[in-house]
């Protein structure tokens, strides 16, 4: 048997069950020890790649009591019941983001931490890259100064490609397009790097050829609580971008990097710049800082093997996880509403208040 | 006397006056042959550093027959009555970005030009820099298909330091604070670049410790008239910035320029950065292109000795100017309005109806 001192199971084992295992196996700190799908090839192919044994039923995987924590890579509408199959069997769990479908199911699987003292944990990798985490240490360090403006982007190609057959075609399973697919992340990045968020105003359009329903710009300004303001912007009919600039009174950091090589995290750094500017310093006067390698997905599965070996909460945390949800409904219902800015605690409220009458109903 | 085809007068001998001189001589297109200031000194001065005569009045200055255009360099609450003096006179007019202290007089100049028969260019010379005109060509080539998002910036560190006895402090001289005052530069260049603007809406924050009355963080998103969508940012308490992305469906790009050396645009291209990705290329494939030598100054004088010898208008209209001054009051409507999207139309028929009102007024 593993001496690893975590022992985790994961369920779902489709493309990025495949990535996530890669980036578990690197570690030493915990051990995927088995996997379940409702699909037998699925858990074959699993089984055969990894040599990680499956269970046939859920019931079965999830009675192995040396697994404390779950990982989920399900699509996002089984995320709320297959969570709460976990939950109830006292075991952890990670979720890939977006942590639900709709920002409801999303307020449940968090109140489930409490119902069964059990953490979930969402796996917003994208802030874990190396350049976030040291504008994060600029801005903690007070290097930066005042933090006044962010900047974020995150953009490809994907609408020049949709077809009828992909789900993302469709506004009900896409909200906004590039907006609940592409922007959340930065969403969740600007919410580690500016703090609370308070108001979101949004804008969108639709120019691709091919005729989706959905949305393919979104452009999104936030106001955070500290009074800071961003701007997210994406573009899902051109050349791949991920960028994050930070305006701070003594400083300015620039992070850019080529999302294309995502699957091969620890080649990330070889092709992403991050520079800072410093005091009045123009682009000209630029330092270009260096980047070390890194793993987002092993950093993230790592603290996953904290939080089960601990019992405690990560940054990663449920409720960070519907903030960024929160933003996206926020953003819809701002370009509902021309554009006005929507406060995040109204979007709270209203979902708060679905989940009650819900309840009401089924009692 | 001198050989150069084209004479034009000089009104406002300030600092902008110097820059625009210095540009003046360079170019064997046109010459300033008389310069006027209210101010002795001034006149003294300039007529010192540069050898060209002041006259000692406005009527003097325009009776001079040689000359068949006037540049401006004027506070902007007085281009409308010095551009009064000179339309009457028969004289083409160049005055500095922005067209005037407000919308009402902007469009007042802009009606000069049939009342008078004469021509008003307005010296929004940043949309003449050599990499947004390669972006622009790139357009228009179709080399990067359809346009979808365009984002720009245009920060710097002026906020931190304004006091009670500069002019910036105070929220009627400097609506928005950098919404007005850098970013109306990107609001021509957009509209250059993008088209027609349909509709804006705009979010504003106040940050900086001095306390002055005006906001210092703007962020303006617009709608083209041809779905195209924007984003212009501006931080007035960061180091300095002045870049435009495109996004379009065959291909971006990505202007970056050190906006400190502005004052020797000769020079602006060796601390300048333009880069295009093409197809799905990711970051690390952009494509560094070489940006050639230029001085938007002395680019933006030949355009107004071209207006003066051909009698016809330049892209640098009033109308052009007048664009980007309604964004800004469209931008300051919508923050007014809690960031609810505004047309472009509705300001224009504000203003109009403004100077109609006012004209009863006086009967």
């Amino acid at each position: 048997m593993s001496s690893k001192p975590v022992k985790v199971g994961i369920v779902g084992l489709g493309r990025w069950a495949k990535v996530l295992t890669k980036a578990a196996m690197k570690s030493d700190k915990f051990e995927i020890v088995r996997g379940f799908s409702r699909s037998e090839d699925k858990r074959d192919a699993y089984q055969q790649a990894f040599n990680i044994s499956c269970a046939a039923t859920m019931e079965e995987f999830l009675a192995n009591p040396e697994i404390t924590g779950v990982i989920l890579t399900v699509p996002n509408e089984q995320h709320l019941p297959v969570a709460e199959q976990v939950a109830k069997a006292g075991k952890h769990i990670y979720t890939e983001k977006p942590i639900a479908n709709t920002l409801e199911n999303g307020l449940q699987i968090e109140a489930l931490q409490q119902r069964h003292g059990i953490h979930v944990m969402v796996g917003h990798s994208a802030r874990l890259l190396k350049g976030t985490r040291m504008i994060k240490d600029a801005i903690n360090s007070g290097e930066l100064g005042r933090v006044s403006l962010i900047e974020a982007n995150f953009s490809n190609e994907r609408a020049l490609e949709l077809t009828p057959e992909t789900w993302r075609w469709y506004r009900d399973k896409a909200p906004g397009g590039p907006l609940s697919q592409l922007a959340t992340h930065q969403f969740d990045a600007l919410h580690f790097l500016g703090g609370e968020i308070e108001e979101v105003s949004s804008m969108a359009a639709k120019l691709s050829p091919v005729g989706a329903e959905v949305d393919d710009q979104s452009l999104t300004l936030m106001r955070f609580t500290s009074g800071a303001v961003a701007y997210v912007g994406s573009c899902w009919t051109s050349p791949g971008i991920y960028s994050i600039r930070v305006f701070g009174q003594k400083g300015l950091m620039h992070y850019e990097l080529d999302f294309s090589t995502w699957d091969t995290p620890d080649q990330l750094h070889e092709t992403s710049e991050l520079y800072i500017q410093r005091g009045k310093d123009g682009f000209s006067k630029r330092e270009v800082l260096t980047i070390p390698p890194g793993d987002m997905f092993q950093d993230e599965l790592e603290m996953f093997a904290e939080v089960c070996a601990a019992g405690e909460s990560c940054e990663l945390s449920a409720a960070s996880g519907n903030v960024a949800l929160a933003v996206v409904y926020a953003a819809l219902r701002s370009i509902d509403e021309n554009g006005a800015a929507v406060k995040l605690k109204d979007i709270f409220d209203q979902a708060h208040a679905n989940i009650a009458a819900k309840q009401v109903d089924f009692r």
